[in-house]
C-alpha cells in the first residue's frame, strides 16, 4: 500500500499524525508519531455497510497497521453517528454468485486478520454498532463507547443467523449466559446497558475523548515485550482463529446456502424496501 | 399424543386455555390461546420425583410443545413446595436390568430434548429444585423461582457424580469458578443465593407472577424471526449436545458401573432410611 | 517419604500438630489432628523461587497428603512477605541440558498433580505471587489473600509467554475477558483488585487467619461424600489435565526452543541483572 504525508483525518490534540495510507478511499490509516498507534478509519458514507469494497480496504489496512510495527490500532468510523451498520444487504440480496464469494471471503479476512492481530487493538465505537458492526468492536481487545447510541449482534431480528465466528469475539467478551440470551434475542444494547454487561470497558463523552481512551489502554502494553504479547494472545485466541481457518470453504457454503433461501431472500427484500422508506421519510 | 379440549388445569388471569394433552397424567400441556405460549406441569406426587414414567411423558410432552408451533415453553410444578426433586432413588436402589437402563435413556432423551428445544424455553420454580429438579431448571434459558426454596446440583453429597451433561447446563447459567465450587460441594442454593449469583434470573411472589414473568421473557422473542433464532441457540448448545449424542451408549455404561458399585448402593439404600424415617415424624 | 513426629513449625491455635514430614528441606506437610487439614510450606529462601529441588519436593509433598487421607491441603509460604516469586530465572538462564528438562517435567508434575488433586485445596497467600506462584495459587480451589501484596501472570512483562496450562488454571479463575486482558498485560493485581475481580476469594488480616479460612472453606465438604467429591473435580478439570497429559513432551520442546532463543536469553540476563542491583541496594 503506498503511503503519502498528508493532512490527518484526525488530528488529535496529544500527538502530530506522521503518515496515512491513500490508497483506498474507505479507510484511512492514521499512525500518530509520538504514541506510534495506528488509527483506521472506515469512511463508507452512508453508514459504513460492510461491502466487498470496504471490507477489502479494512483488511488491507489491518494488514498494513500489522507489518508497519504500530504500537496498537484503534478502529473508530468517519461518520458522526454510525460506527458500522453492519453487512451490506445489497451484498446479499439477488447476489452476483461470483461477488457474494469474493464478499464472504473479504469478511473472513478481516475477521481473521482482525481478532487476531498481533497489535493491541481497541474500538473507538463513535454510533450505532449493530451486526458487522458489533462484529468488528468485539474483535477488539477493549471497547470505548459514546453515549446514546447502541450495539448488538442482532442477526435474529433480521432473519439471518450470526455464524459461529461471529459468535465467538461475543462469546470472549461476555458471559456465556448472557451471550447466549443476547444472540437469541439479536438484542441491542444502549450505551449503559452495554457498559453495564461488560460488552464494552468505558463510555466517553466525544470521539476524541474516546480515542484518548483506546490510546490508553494501548499505553498499558508499553512495558510489555511485544513478541511475548503476540504469542500471548494468539494462544488464547488460537481454538478459536483454528476452527475458522480449518473450515473456511464449509462456512462460505453454508453462508450461500442459507442466504440462497427464497424465506431469507424474502426477509432481505422487504428489509431493505423498510429501508427506502425510512430514508424518503 | 391425544388432546381433548378440558378445563385447563393452569388458568391465567390474563389467557384463555385452548388445549391441554391428557394422554398422561403426570404430565399436563396448557397453550394460552392469547399468549401461544405452552404451560408445561409435572403432576407426580408426592415430590415430582422424576422416574421412569414422568420421564418418559415429560419427554413426550416437550416433543409435542415442539411439534405444536408454540410460541415458547413454561416448565413449572402442581406441587405447592416442590419442583422437582430430582431422579427417583427406587430406581437406582437394587434396580431392575432392564428397567434401569429404560431410565436413563429417559433421562438422556428428556435432557437433550429440552436443552436443545428450538422455542423458547423458562422454568417457574414453584418450589424446591434439587439434583434433576436443577438440571431441568438450568436447561431452560430463563429461571423465575419463588422465595424460600433451594436449588442446586448436591448430587456429592448424595454420593453420587453428575454425568458431564448435567454440568453443561450448569456451566451454561454459571461462571466456571462459582459452577464447580458448588458442584464439589453438593450445594444447594436458597432462592436469594440464587439470584445473587445468576443461577436464576428473576424472583417472583406468586406462581400466577413466576408464570406472567415467564412468559414475558418469551415474549422477548415476538419479533425475531423463529427459524433463525431456533439455529441460533442449536449452534450455541451444539458442542454439549453433539457430545451425549456421541456418547449415549457409553455415559449409560458408565452410570450403570457406578450406579452398581456396593459402596454406592449401600448409599442409597441409607439414604432411602432416613427419607422413611423423615416421612412417619 | 519418611515421616517424624516433630515440633510442627506452623503451630496453630485451634489444632494440634499430628506429624510432618522431615525428608526434604524445602517444603514441609503438617496435618492437623483436629481437622485432618494438611499444610504444605514452601520454605525455600529468600523467595520460594521454584526451582528443580523445590518442584521435585513440592511434587512430592502433594502426593504425600494425596496419599495419606487428609481432609485437604492448604498451600503457603514460610517467607512473611513472599508467596513465591515463581520460577527460578536461573534455573532458565544458560541452562544445562539435562537439568533444565527435568525443571519444566517437574513443574508439569507439580501442576497436573496439584490441579488434579483429589482433595480440596486452598492457597493462603501471605506474599507476593507472581507467575509461578500465581500459578500455584489459582491451581487450588480457593485464595485467600493477605493485604497489600501482588498476584497475577506477569510473564509478558519477563518477555515469556505462560504456556496454555498455565492459562488453563488462570481461566477457571475468572472470566475470558479479564483473564485474557491480563494475561496479555502482564499484569500484577494488587489484594483488594484481585478481590474485585474474583482472582482471590478472600482477605485476612494474619497468616494465622488466611489458614483459617482456608480450613472453613475445606470444612464445607465436611458433609460431602469424598469420592463423588474427587471424580466430581476431576470431571471438571478433565480437559485441561488430559491436554497437557497427551502433550507433555511436545510442550517441553516448545519450551526448550522458546527458553533457547537468544533474545530470551537476553532477555533473561538482562532481568537477572536488575535483580542483583535490587539486592545490593
Amino acid at each position: 500500500m503506498m503511503r503519502s504525508k498528508v493532512l490527518c483525518l484526525v488530528p488529535r490534540a496529544t500527538g502530530v499524525c506522521r503518515h496515512m495510507s491513500t490508497a483506498t478511499k474507505l479507510t484511512t490509516v492514521a499512525v500518530d508519531d509520538k504514541t506510534g498507534i495506528a488509527t483506521l478509519t472506515m469512511n463508507r458514507p452512508p453508514v459504513n455497510g460492510l461491502n466487498l469494497d470496504l471490507l477489502r480496504d479494512l483488511h488491507q489496512s489491518i494488514e498494513e497497521v500489522e507489518g508497519n510495527k504500530s504500537r496498537g490500532l484503534i478502529l473508530t468510523s468517519s461518520n458522526p453517528t454510525i460506527f458500522s451498520a453492519g453487512l451490506d444487504i445489497l451484498e446479499m440480496y439477488k447476489p452476483d454468485k461470483e461477488r457474494i464469494r469474493a464478499f464472504w471471503t473479504a469478511l473472513q479476512d478481516v475477521w481473521l486478520a482482525l481478532y487476531g492481530s498481533s497489535v493491541p487493538t481497541a474500538a473507538a465505537i463513535n454510533g450505532h454498532s449493530p451486526a458487522g458492526g458489533c462484529l468488528l468492536a468485539t474483535s477488539c481487545e477493549y471497547r470505548v463507547m459514546l453515549p446514546k447510541f447502541t450495539i448488538g449482534l442482532n442477526e435474529t431480528k433480521l432473519g439471518i443467523v450470526a455464524p459461529k465466528w461471529f459468535m465467538s469475539s461475543f462469546l470472549s467478551v461476555l458471559p456465556r449466559r448472557e451471550a447466549e440470551r443476547a444472540l437469541n434475542q439479536g438484542r441491542m444494547f444502549t450505551t449503559e446497558e452495554a457498559l453495564k454487561i461488560g460488552l464494552i470497558d468505558e463510555v466517553a463523552i466525544s470521539k476524541d475523548q474516546a480515542l484518548d481512551k483506546c490510546a490508553q489502554f494501548i499505553g498499558t502494553f508499553a512495558k510489555v515485550n511485544p513478541l511475548a504479547r503476540s504469542l500471548t494472545k494468539q494462544q488464547l485466541r488460537a481454538v478459536e482463529l483454528q476452527q475458522l481457518e480449518n473450515e473456511r470453504a464449509q462456512d462460505l457454503e453454508r453462508f450461500l446456502f442459507f442466504v440462497n433461501q427464497p424465506a431469507v431472500q424474502k426477509g432481505l427484500g422487504i428489509y431493505l424496501e423498510s429501508l427506502k422508506k425510512k430514508a424518503k421519510n
